[in-house]
C-alpha cells in the first residue's frame, strides 16, 4: 500500500461543507467519488480541517491509501478530469505511511475576507463576507489581539461542536486592509466548530464600534457562547494553509490573497 | 424627464449575455425588471457595450429616462434590492439629457484574464480562461503591439457580426504577466462582435509557439475571419472601463485587477 497526500481547492459555495452524509452534497463524496473512478477501485480520505457549509479551501490536505501505482501528476490530472468546476486537487506527493492530514498537522491558517464596501459586488459573492458600513480596522485589529496564546474559546464555540476540549492554542493574528477589503488571518493548532465565523462576528462588532476593543478578551473570559456575537457569514472563509512539519508541500501564498481586484474608487 | 447614468457590474457566468432575448436570461431584461419595480413604472435601458454570452463587466455604464425623482444613492440601493447576487448597480448619476451611454462612448476597455497554471483553480472558475501550457507571454506583447491605430479587423469579426463597418480604432494595448495570471488590455472607440475573443484566440496560439510575432499582423492584413484562430472562451473576459469624455463617473481601477490571490507556488 502507497499513502498518497492531496492538495485540494474548491468553491464552498456549491457544497453542504466536507465531511461525507448520507444524502448529502459535499465536497468528500464528490472527491472520494472522482479518486475511486480514476483509480478503478473505491478510495477513502482523512482531511486536514472539516470544512463547514460554504466555506472555501485554497489547500485542504487530505491522505488516502491505494495499492495501484501512479505517477504524482497522473493523481492531479487524472482525478481533476472526475471533478466538477468547484473542486480540483492541486499537487499530489507520495508521503510515509507515518504522514496523517488530521493528525500530523501541527496548525491551520483561516483566511476571512471582508468586502467593505458601500454596495455588494457580483463578481465576489460567495466568496467575501460583505458589510456595508465602514469598519474600524485598528479597533478590530487590537481587539484580535486578545486571541493570541492558549485560551478556553467556549464562547466562540457551536452548541454542535463535538471537540472534547474547548481549548486551542492560537499562534498567529493578522487583521490587514487593502482598499476595501479586510483580510484577517488566523494560525491555531486547531479550530472549533464555527470558531472562526463566531470570532469574526465579534470582531465586525467591534469595527462597528458596537463593543469597545476589550470585547474579545471579556468573551474569552466568560466561557460562554449565548454572551457571543451572532456567527458570521461563511461566504469569505477560506481554509488557506496547513502546516506539517517535516513535510514539504506546494503551498498557498497566503500573502498573495490579496483580492486586489476589488479597487472601485470609493467616489459614491 | 430626467436622465440617469447608472454603473453596473455582473458575473456574466449565468448569463446570455447583456441584450435582451424574447425568452433569454439576459442582464438587461434583469435589470430593466428591477428598475421598473424600484420606479414602479417601465423603464428602458441603452448600454455602453453588449456583452456577450458569458462576458463580465465591472463596469458596464448604462443610461435610462425617468420622470420620477429619486436620490443618488437610492437608485443604487433601491435597485439592487430587486437584483440577484449576480449583477449590481455600482453608481448612479443624473447627467444631462445630450449624454448617451453607447453614443456619448469615446472608447471602452476590454480585460482578459488568463490563468496560465498547470491545474485550473476552483475559484476563478468561469471567471479567467485557463491555459495549462506555459506561455511565452513577451511573444504574445511583441504580437499584440500590430493591433495598435486604425485596421480592418474582419478577420477577428464573428460571421453574425452586424457591425456597418470592420475598421476600428485601437488606442492601447497592455498584456502583463502577474504571477500565473497574463491580463491582456485593450482599449478600442469601439469592438466587433467576438472581436476580443478573436484576438485572445490568436494570441493564445503566439503564445504556445505555433504561431510567431508576425502572425497578428498578417491576419489584419488578411481581412478573412476564416483564416483566424478558433474564438477564445468568454470566462476571461471583462468590460472594464468606458471612457466618456466631459463626464466623471466613478470608475473601476483597472490597475487593481490583478487578481493577486492565485498565487500558488508552482512546484509541481
Amino acid at each position: 500500500m502507497k499513502r498518497i497526500a492531496l492538495g485540494i481547492a474548491y468553491n464552498g459555495h456549491a457544497w453542504q461543507g466536507w465531511q461525507t452524509q448520507p444524502h448529502g452534497q459535499t465536497v468528500q463524496d464528490c472527491l472520494e467519488l472522482a479518486l475511486s473512478r480514476f483509480a478503478a477501485q473505491p478510495i477513502g480520505t482523512v482531511c486536514a480541517g472539516r470544512t463547514d457549509t460554504g466555506v472555501h479551501a485554497l489547500n485542504q490536505v487530505i491522505h488516502l491509501d491505494t495499492p495501484i501505482e501512479r505517477a504524482q501528476e497522473s493523481w492531479v490530472r487524472g482525478t481533476n478530469a472526475h471533478l466538477p468546476p468547484s473542486v480540483a486537487v492541486q499537487w499530489a506527493r507520495e508521503v510515509d505511511t507515518a504522514f496523517h492530514a488530521r493528525f500530523s498537522a501541527a496548525s491551520r491558517t483561516y483566511t476571512y475576507v471582508i468586502l467593505n464596501a458601500r454596495v455588494r459586488h457580483p463578481l465576489w459573492d460567495g466568496r467575501v463576507g460583505w458589510v456595508h458600513q465602514m469598519l474600524d480596522v485598528a479597533a478590530m485589529r487590537e481587539a484580535a489581539n486578545a486571541l493570541l496564546g492558549e485560551h478556553d474559546f467556549s464562547s466562540f464555540r457551536s452548541s454542535q461542536c463535538q471537540a472534547k476540549s474547548p481549548v486551542r492554542l492560537m499562534h498567529k493574528v493578522d487583521v490587514a486592509s487593502h482598499g476595501q477589503k479586510i483580510i484577517v488571518r488566523l494560525t491555531a493548532n486547531a479550530f472549533l466548530h464555527h470558531m472562526v465565523r463566531n470570532i469574526m462576528g465579534a470582531l465586525v462588532q467591534v469595527g462597528q464600534g458596537r463593543e469597545d476593543e476589550g470585547y474579545i478578551a471579556r468573551l474569552l473570559l466568560a466561557r460562554d457562547r449565548t454572551l457571543g456575537a451572532p456567527t458570521f457569514s461563511a461566504h469569505g472563509l477560506y481554509l488557506t494553509e496547513v502546516d506539517y512539519p517535516g513535510y514539504e508541500f506546494p503551498r498557498v501564498s497566503t500573502e498573495g490573497f490579496s483580492l486586489d481586484s476589488i479597487n472601485f474608487e470609493d467616489k459614491l
